[in-house]
């Protein structure tokens, strides 16, 4: 059996190792058009800022180590040109001399990747503004930024972007990011990136959304971007982080099946439209776990796992690809922001029917130091329960809970098991009640019809012509901020003003964060009022409309 | 309906809150012995230590809140001392004055709890020797420590005897601690315990295993407590934390079954033997949620969930307690432990058959500052791969690896599965191949049988008679500590020495954490040898043989 590889990073060095270890008989090539195989790419933009200061660190496995260990037969600077599928063949040009050769395969696996998007603007090939994708683009990046210049300028506010925001901000260089849509982090709904748009702002890093270079000048020894309305930005360096596209060429040449977004159809088992042809990683169309439909998602965690099933496959192992979650996670200053699943934006476009819930549960004990809330955004079906994505925005504990909803996504668990799910609690780490729990609760009691909510985006419908919003919290609370014209009780005294509030009209019940409007609603409705919460209480309010509260309120 | 709720605290609070936002018209009474209901029992070693300064915090729910909130009849220093289950009343003595009642009940919800076990020696009643519960104890406790004190002896190196050992030296006192085991922390494998062993050493711990008390005495206005083998340790202040017993004497009296632990027996919907009597939280006998065994297990998270679970079954609604994991987590000093589900030691005693694999996994990137290695024991079922049971121990990410396999064992799934799930990765949180799946790989590798493994305890009977050990690891990795008479082989450079081994006998391999030598064992396997890995490797060996390596290696 002769596999060959192409591609060296994540699923390419996933399948390779994975091949050795099941056949020791195998002839395994690993092809990789750049200098270095198995590097860490998410580290790259703290290499850049200093965090990571050895650059050796960043090459996780060296080809000598997959020749001596594994005894693949390495090839770096080693460009695939073509595939000849009818003789099983490859045409391979090594870099360093432009020599070709032809290679033989018995099974073939593409693993090459997705290469950053470059805006076709003009100015965009001058020096100084880069992308960034491996360790060539971060020498030549790092000589820039030690030539003694002081302003950054980001196109793009996704993961690599905002990694690169906080790492120049970190090096104290001025830096501004800008971004077509009209949020940052384009995975996430938008009213999940709100506590990130505010630690930018404090940072003082400039923010535009919404807008889009049109072009890059070079003008008094530095760069000028314009933007389309046509601001310019001077910088001394360009960053250029819009998004990846499929690096599908070779297997589109070859006529391999390809989706609508370029990346290459493949089935449970890795194969392309050859059966002897693999494909995994960025340059894969993905299906996605909880909808199955076809989706891009470039993250290593799935490259990994599909280079070992493909390796699996090949060598006679009925493994299966179940699908990707697009769990995620990124740290922007002191904010963690983390997914899995299904966000609503898709849901919406999908036609699935949802339902949303908001919590704002501490991540561990309240009584004990430093205890601070989270916000979870949890998405799921109304009729059983079942989970189809989250969202999580906080800092300490954000990773947790995202990995335990991911885990309850892969295993196909419900909202109603989240409430009983029996988590780790010591005052330093959790709750009696964890903030899973917490999401369950809510999320079961609406699935069970417990209470009514509306969403903020609703709130006018669900107010209709003589509705009135009836506040529950304390007085400071009050005073802090509240949403206009609304009547407050706090809740410790509402069963004493019931004859103040209308029997006949609907009434919207609030508090901070949802508990204590719940509490009344259940109250309320049992004393035969109209009542209905407001998901998320105050605190989502203010993160979907964080310019409409009447006052700050932090 | 008339719901009479005995015990104020974790399970009874929860039981009484959850009953009135599920019927605003039942009239819920809420009997506490102490003065205050719903306190963080949790947090007393660290109020006492002086990491939580605002005593007012411990107090989660106070009894305005109760009342007023929720409409809860509450009434502290009321003890119930009887039950007549024929004419449905208790009988209760309000400890202020001495006065009694009865009071009538639709439903009883008995949440007496546990008490701590005092062992039954001589000047265990002194003063200046506590045990601690509640606040009270924690007054009289503080106390104590405000008056000059220098010395103080626990007794019972449990949960609470170690978080009072760390807040004990927090505050600097000079600190002994005695278990009668012959390892700290009972609810864990001893091997697992060993790096908090290290811990207390480092910390000037003073640490007595497999000892007890036979007495205290007063001397020279101190104690002197002295031990089974004659040692004398003085000390100022004595604290017993050497366990609890369900405090069942109420249920006893009234004629509910009770376990032969002590603990009343429920079915899973909380309810005792008398329909029209629940029981919740420390004081019953809980179903273990894997075995489904009778257990003891007095933990909050449960107690919270039987008690909202009591209330929903009181009031109509089908919820079913699906039994206890006994998931925990213990930080004590920088190191963190955990556990859900079983353990080995009762896995044994069981008489169920499983399988057990140990790895080694940073909690994040290792090429991220910060990397640092955890233990994760794994025990699952070999022919079904499923979860038993698992054991984590280490410092950051521990608490998020314990969660999501707890998660995993409560939906049921298999160590194949583990493999699979995707996890959030950022070079801060966690890696490509999480610690999670690493522990998958293994524990899926041995279910499959692609690889013999021997445990270390099970290491001479691998070797058999002539037998030989193969350490895989580098020079430097060997020079620093090995398992003795091991041939040394880096695996780099197997390839070139398989002439070398043996072809007739059994090798055993092993490296550092146990996946170099399973790549090893699969090389020497396919080329005709009988090799055998070591589970978990020299780590792991040295977890469990902690005196024997022949070097220090840290």
């Amino acid at each position: 059996m002769k596999i060959v590889i192409v591609g060296g990073v994540a699923g390419g060095a996933s399948a390779a190792t994975r091949a050795r270890r099941l056949d020791e008989r195998a002839e395994i090539v690993l092809l990789e058009r750049g200098p270095d195989v198995s590097f860490a790419n998410c580290g790259l933009p703290y290499y850049l800022g200093g965090e990571i200061v050895d650059r050796d660190k960043l090459l996780v496995a060296k080809p000598s180590l997959l020749r001596d260990r594994f005894k693949i037969d390495v090839r770096v600077r080693a460009s695939v040109e073509s595939i000849n599928r009818a003789s099983k063949t490859i045409m391979i040009r090594y870099l360093d001399d432009n020599r070709t050769e032809t290679e033989t395969y018995d099974k073939l696996v593409l693993s090459t990747g997705a290469a950053p998007i470059v805006p076709p603007i003009p100015g965009v090939d001058l020096p100084g503004v880069f992308t960034l994708r491996d360790l060539r683009d971060v020498d030549r990046i790092h000589a820039r930024l030690n030539s003694g210049i002081k302003r950054v300028l980001i196109l793009g506010a996704g993961y690599i972007g905002l990694e690169l925001v906080e790492n120049m901000v970190r090096r104290g260089y001025d830096t501004t990011v800008v971004d077509l849509a009209d949020q940052i982090l384009a995975p996430f709904d938008k009213e999940m990136t709100t506590p990130i748009v505010e630690a930018l702002a404090h940072h003082q890093v400039g923010l535009r959304l919404g807008r889009s270079a049109k072009r890059i000048e070079e003008r008094g020894g530095g760069l000028v971007a314009t933007l389309d309305d046509g601001e310019e930005i001077a910088a001394d360096l360009v960053l250029v982080g819009i998004g990846v596209r499929p690096e599908s060429d070779l297997a589109k040449a070859a006529g391999l099946a390809v989706g609508a977004r370029g990346g290459v159809q493949v089935d449970d088992r890795m194969r392309t439209s050859d059966s002897d042809i693999y494909a995994v990683g960025d340059v894969v169309e993905a299906r996605a776990f909880v909808t199955r439909g076809a989706r891009q998602i470039p993250l290593a965690g799935p490259a990994n796992r599909q280079g070992r099933i493909a390796a699996d496959h090949i060598l006679g192992r009925d493994s299966k690809y179940r699908g990707s979650q697009g769990t995620a996670i990124v740290r922007v200053f002191d904010v963690v922001a983390a997914q899995t699943g299904e966000i609503e934006k898709t849901l919406r476009t999908s036609g699935l029917k949802y339902e949303k819930i908001y919590v704002h549960p501490n991540q561990h004990a309240g009584y004990y130091p430093g205890a601070k809330a989270m916000t979870i955004k949890l998405l799921f079906r109304g009729d059983d329960g079942s989970i189809l994505g989250a969202q999580i925005v906080g800092a300490d504990g954000v990773d947790k809970r995202i990995d335990v909803i991911a885990t309850a996504i892969q295993a196909r668990m419900t909202v109603f098991d989240l409430e009983e799910v029996e988590l780790a609690y010591s005052p330093q780490f959790g709750s009696a009640k964890d903030a899973i729990n917490m999401a369950g609760f809510v999320a079961a009691g609406v699935a069970r019809g417990d209470y009514p909510q509306t969403q903020v985006e609703d709130l006018a419908a669900a107010l209709g012509e003589n509705g009135v919003i009836l506040d529950v919290r304390t007085i400071d609370e009050h005073r802090r901020g509240a949403i206009e014209s609304a009547i407050h009780i706090p809740i410790d005294s509402l069963r004493n003003h019931l004859n103040e509030l209308p029997r006949d009209r609907p009434i919207v019940v609030y508090c901070h964060a949802g508990q204590r409007g719940y509490v009344a609603t259940r109250l309320l409705r049992q004393e035969g009022f109209n009542a209905i919460n407001l998901a998320g209480g105050f605190r989502t309010y203010r993160m979907i409309r964080p310019e409409s509260a009447f006052n700050e309120e932090r």
